[in-house]
């Protein structure tokens, strides 16, 4: 259903058609962003609510703080996500989604909540690889 | 809607729930191994038809022969794709969609498609953005 939307979309836009097959594709470097490791992990926090640095960063297990700063930068710049800095002190930031980052995070938490339901039966599926591997 | 039938399979299954932000969780390698930046490519790729290696590497773009073998290898390991080696000369390998891999694919082709109708918006928000960082 998210596709036949999606497709009604196209004829929308007078533009050549963006392809994310092409590696010249601006629209190449967009799926990158949005599913890179930490960027999916990111989208799908500030679904629930706003947050601040410290705070997603304890959200989200395995993040360093310096790959934290970096993807939020990288979606921050990509118009995902909002960095609203606060006059206060001491000084608190807190990031949110955009409406476009939003629309992004349903579609990535659709995937999230997909694996998270499933990993029972990929785990099976690598069992019996590495059994026929070992035979 | 998506999310709504996997919040319905959740009742489905009497195991402790997966939780991908958790970096122990078994769940946030399959996230990384259907988001991986060839992942998604090639799940979209063999949404379309099966391929051939060759024919597949020539269909995404950008991608190296060892990092094709190393992905495809991970999503067949993983049970999201079917590896038929037919008994002929030259030798001849078909990659394709499993049922499983297939409803991975339906989701990813879905963020995929989203994404190449919104770089427009994504474009502008990054001269937005270098503006800004200029003045």
């Amino acid at each position: 259903m998210v596709v036949s939307e999606a497709g009604r979309r196209i004829a929308e836009y007078p533009r050549p058609q963006a392809d994310v097959f092409d590696q010249n594709c601006p629209s190449r470097s967009v799926l990158d962003h949005v599913t890179s490791r930490w960027g999916v992990l990111i989208l799908d926090a500030l679904r629930e609510r706003p947050y601040r640095f410290n705070e997603l960063r304890r959200r989200i297990g395995g993040v360093s703080e310096k790959m934290l700063a970096q993807t939020l930068q990288t979606l921050e710049r990509d118009g995902f996500v909002l960095r609203d800095a606060h006059p206060v002190i001491p000084p608190r930031v807190d990031y949110s989604l955009t409406p476009l980052g939003r629309q992004a995070a349903d579609l990535t938490d659709a995937l999230k909540t997909w694996v998270e339901q499933h990993v029972p039966e990929v785990l099976d599926a690598r069992d019996r690889h590495d059994a026929r591997a070992e035979a």
